[in-house]
């Protein structure tokens, strides 16, 4: 049957490459259907999806990919982690799989685009090689990773380095991240079993949104990643003295939200100090005891750095310890740093990036090489296998919220840039 | 019997002021005794009170004034609005009182000195006046106000402003104002014939802690209050736009924290820039969504100002306002301003200041002449009748808590400053 259809495919497919300037290039039209297909599966009356890791949403919607991957020429399976693989073989015996993965959930009320075009397009990309007779020499794998807005636990299980204490957790739906894998059909109690070392995957390739504004704004189809972001985040505890807003004067104030004040401006003064693209943000900011007529006697804020230089990342830090420490005590109060978190800055591969580009170019698809400042599942193959990743606009650069969109063009365009990626990667990973 | 005892007093009076270089002067020992006795009403474990106006400890409390308004030759009673009132009777028929006033209701966990003192020396200067058988030829009258802290209640019975709505708000303990007025014996529904108007009193005095820590700083003995200060209050909105914290350019955001701290800090750099003793404070801050990974896309703020003089107030709000529309515009955000409290300045009067300023010099005392920062019962008698205040220090300025301390050595200068001040406005109010 599906060498009958293969052969089909092979016949009808001339009639394709001649509309499309003789370029192997996918359904964009059926593609963008599926994306439809799938606000089905969880869309809120807010127009949101609420399609959320481990949720029942999240499981009637493996039933349609089922089916999808199965039409598409994958063998689809529900992995210990409740990762959706969609497997196909290739032709050379005993090479490791090429894998294009992105994720289905969302965030509460997020979007219908979020990981969900890397998915879909993945899958097309499957359907329109089976459609084309194509076969590769390495096998392929389109995998919907499991609780991606979570935790990203089900591309960690990969790289080894879920914990067991995470099962544990809430996730962002009604579920502990164990009892959510058991509801996905996963085994959480082996999730060891799906760790990958270098060598077991030959390369890795996600499609996604931008979520940022920039290609949208400068009308670019195609960006290049450079990379994902690394990113470190600190609270910072600011301690002055909470007194009488009448009846100090304000030359004997120890007040802590002015000498956070200050400290917010210069932060911005010191991440914007050099060329580049690192972002700096305060995003979280507690006031106590937060009453207009006491000044307040101490403030909690977040502080998050991300470049791709992880070592810009620390020497912006340190520049503004210093210069917060001097800020703090020139108003009579006390700073401290409490760095939290940490997710080491991930480059994408110089081969897979420049298949990227040619491919764009190609397409006749201007492109923009770029950072990701999202985080993404493709960085847990940091280490394991050689990646890269596609980005085409969002609409404004809304993310995470029901105004979320790309166009079925964009989409489009994006899938075929995928597409021919994967060819390539199939040479280029020998 | 009272006559009794004060021609006893008149016979052993000579000695006491033998001892005190001929000065009239209150029993200071007396007068702290009844201080720590007060603490018996509603003292918690962790040595604060919680005599909450309208609570059973405040009116418990109440039955400890009235035995000891007794014992000073005041005739006790209470109220409509559940003040207790301590009366006595003046030499010249038709003159109206004078009244001393202060409060005994705190705080939840506050001190034992805020209101305290003004209402204890209130009483140990009648038993004093008695004791040394002077007669005044105003009547006197000691007050002690009701739910002060929660709203001056009590007090602004007296200048009819208490709203009917105002009956059914929560005051600070678990009663309704209404209920809580019951519950000291008074009828809420009759607060009118509490009303005073211009005349009725012949001059209102007030002492009172500091709450500040000048006086305590400065070492000075008795502050004389120039006036209450007036208060207005804001909310201040300030909108940008909320975006993820890695995919959004520093360039391309419109961070409303950010906005905020360039205002907050030039709240700052304008009520410092001109001389005087204004204050103004930023008390309250929130940040939405508030997540350390988003760009802050909205702030609301509190901004208070305090002075004297009401046009400064209003002119320094101006100044802010010019200047914080420039810094959001120039940011990329909107900002907005909510006027919600105003509570209009209370100059004292020039006679009782001179008064107070005199009587502290005659016993010795150093003073400095400030305004009060903190709002208090004397405001109420604005219009109504002249009026002063006299402050005490308050060890490191602390107020509103347990830690609240103010020495007997500097409570007894204040009774006494009290007492001539109160025999001076018997001849000055004529």
């Amino acid at each position: 049957m599906k060498y009958g259809f293969a052969l089909f495919c092979m016949l009808v497919s001339p009639l394709l490459w001649a509309q499309n300037d003789g370029q192997l290039q996918v359904n964009g039209s059926r593609l963008n259907d599926t994306m439809q297909h799938m606000h089905t599966f969880g869309e809120n009356a807010q127009g949101g999806s609420d399609r959320v890791a481990y949720s029942n949403h999240n499981r009637v919607a493996y039933s349609y990919l089922f089916s999808l991957m199965l039409e598409s020429g994958l063998m689809p399976g529900v992995d210990v982690a409740g990762n959706l693989v969609g497997r196909r073989p290739g032709k050379i015996d005993g090479l490791a799989p090429i894998i294009i993965g992105s994720h289905i959930d969302t965030v509460p009320n997020g979007g219908h685009y979020d990981g969900i075009v890397g998915v879909m397009a993945g899958i097309e990309v499957a359907r329109t090689l089976q459609e084309s007779g194509i076969e590769l020499d390495h096998p392929l794998a389109v995998i919907a990773w499991s609780n991606e807005e979570g935790g990203k636990t089900g591309s960690r299980s990969y790289a080894g380095t879920v914990e067991e204490r995470e099962l544990d957790l809430p996730s962002l739906g009604d579920k502990k991240i164990g009892e959510g894998i058991s509801n996905l059909g996963g085994y959480p109690d082996r999730l060891a079993e799906n760790q990958r070392n270098p060598g077991d995957i030959a390369g890795y390739v996600e499609l996604h949104i931008e979520q940022g504004a920039i290609l949208d704004r400068e009308k670019i189809a195609i960006g290049v990643v450079e990379g994902i972001v690394g990113i470190k985040r600190w609270y910072i505890t600011v301690k002055g003295f909470a007194n009488h807003a009448g009846t100090t004067p304000m030359d004997q104030r120890q007040d802590a939200l002015y000498a956070t004040a200050l400290i917010v401006a210069d932060i911005r003064r010191i991440i914007t100090g050099e060329p580049g693209r690192q972002v700096g943000t305060v995003g979280r900011l507690d006031v106590s005891p937060g009453a207009p007529n006491v000044i307040p006697g101490e403030v909690m804020f977040s502080l998050e750095i991300r470049d791709l230089d992880m070592d810009k990342v620390t020497r912006l830090f340190d520049k503004i310890s210093v210069s917060a420490k001097a800020i703090a005590g020139a108003n009579g109060t006390n700073i401290s740093f409490d760095q939290y978190y940490e997710s080491p800055a991930t480059p994408t591969d110089d081969g897979i990036k420049a298949l990227v580009q040619e491919s764009a170019e190609a397409l006749g698809l201007s492109t923009l090489h770029m950072p990701s400042g999202a985080g993404h599942d493709a960085q847990s193959m940091k280490g394991i296998a050689p990646l890269g990743m596609i980005f085409v606009p969002s609409k404004d650069g809304v993310s995470h919220a029901p105004g979320e969109y790309t166009s079925p063009e964009e989409i489009t365009n994006g899938a075929n840039v995928l597409l021919k990626t994967v060819v390539g990667m199939d040479e280029l990973l020998q």
